[in-house]
């Protein structure tokens, strides 16, 4: 009888291509299928960074979402067609396992920090022996290079998603020391509202392509327009006891 | 003239060696003089991780932290004696980067969330050079540890240092999707009592040593103690959007 694969969820790290860790690259470089995330016709971040770790003649499965994730998360039918798309992945992931192959489902960021791979974790932990590798979450490769700690002393730090209504980040923005405003996209007008009305515009600092090529960093009240990408985000650092 | 050295704060993850990156390695690998935090008479995590990467023959710099992290940070004693010491450990390094030699500082977790080389970083930054290299946080290494996904869809995560009151505890617990509670230490007793009242000590996980030898990882509610070293932490992991 074959002995089953294991599923690793590999958290690739925040984009730079030496922010991965040992153990990613290691689990990278033996397992015997490499998944990855992607839009159509677009490579993932993930598998981006991956390019260093993956040699010729590996197996690839491109994990390919059916609707972009800007669509609104309300729509019917956006439940529907995500829900069969994890389905699937998880059984094409699942035959392999059963085949007593290896697979390492490359991750952004951290695997269990908002990540895809939960819901393939979700539907394959019963079943299957798994190992989730950290990794250096986006927010660490922005505030880094930002030159922005985020958190001093007992400061206490709230990461809130773009997407919640601006009474919900205005009231949540008051009430801690740091924030991390993540998923920006089309919400970036609504954010900056958020932030003058809670009185922290001069602090919000803006980064958009962390640690990757491109990287833009600039004080929030200094950048001209509201454009941003899904995977842009703001800082608004604590300042908490200097020692 | 001597071209100054650069001063790299160095990120070596949550303690498991492998999850320390690529670009900390190699900085470590090259560094002139390789400092690092540490209590009297014991080495601090952040150098026990770096054993692998540490050749025969390097410098090492040892800053011994004067009091123990334990005491009250209110005491007027606490914060005169911790502000000399960093004012020194800084002089000290400052004289290396003068005379040419890279310095690295070895950070547990990630060097800009609630490090102690931004105790440095604040008082070196305008003379020398400095990159800041991200590292896999204390609490990514736990929550993948203990099989725990953080944050779902479009949940709020707040991390609270366990030192605040209780009723702050019990009022930030009840208004987040998920929580990380840091710094335990002598502060189990409160933090249980604070879940209690916010109802969430079913959902509370507790972790110690997460990632090294002797890891444990246990419902919050079955633990039979309120003992924690001071880098335990609870999660309390959310339970946004599904697909």
């Amino acid at each position: 009888m074959t002995t089953p694969g294991k599923l690793f969820g590999v958290g690739m790290g925040p984009g730079d291509a030496g922010y991965v860790t040992l153990r990613a690259r290691a689990v990278v470089l033996e397992a015997g299928v490499v998944a990855h995330f992607a839009k159509k016709g677009r490579r993932g971040h993930a598998r981006t960074i991956a390019d260093a770790a993956i040699g010729t003649g590996r197996r690839e499965m491109a994990l390919v979402y059916p609707v972009t994730t800007e669509i609104a998360v309300a729509d019917p039918g956006y439940g529907a067609a995500i829900t069969s798309f994890y389905d699937e992945a998880a059984e094409a992931i699942a035959r392999e396992l059963a085949a007593g192959t290896d697979v390492a489902v490359l991750c952004e960021g951290d695997p269990f920090f908002y990540g895809s791979f939960m819901h393939l974790w979700r539907r394959l932990r019963g079943r299957f022996a798994v190992e989730v590798v950290p990794g250096v979450t986006g927010m660490s490769g922005c505030w880094s290079r930002a030159g922005v700690p985020i958190t001093w002393g007992d400061d206490v730090l709230t990461v809130l998603p773009a997407t919640l209504a601006k009474e919900d980040l205005v009231r949540r923005l008051g009430t801690t020391d740091a924030a991390v405003i993540m998923k920006l996209g089309r919400n970036l007008r609504k954010v900056r509202a958020a932030l003058i009305e809670a009185g922290l515009i001069e602090r919000a600092v803006f980064v958009e392509r962390g640690t990757m090529d491109g990287e833009i960093v600039c004080p929030l009240a200094e950048k001209a327009d509201d454009e941003a990408p899904y995977f842009a985000m703001v800082l608004v650092p604590g300042e908490g006891r200097r020692l």
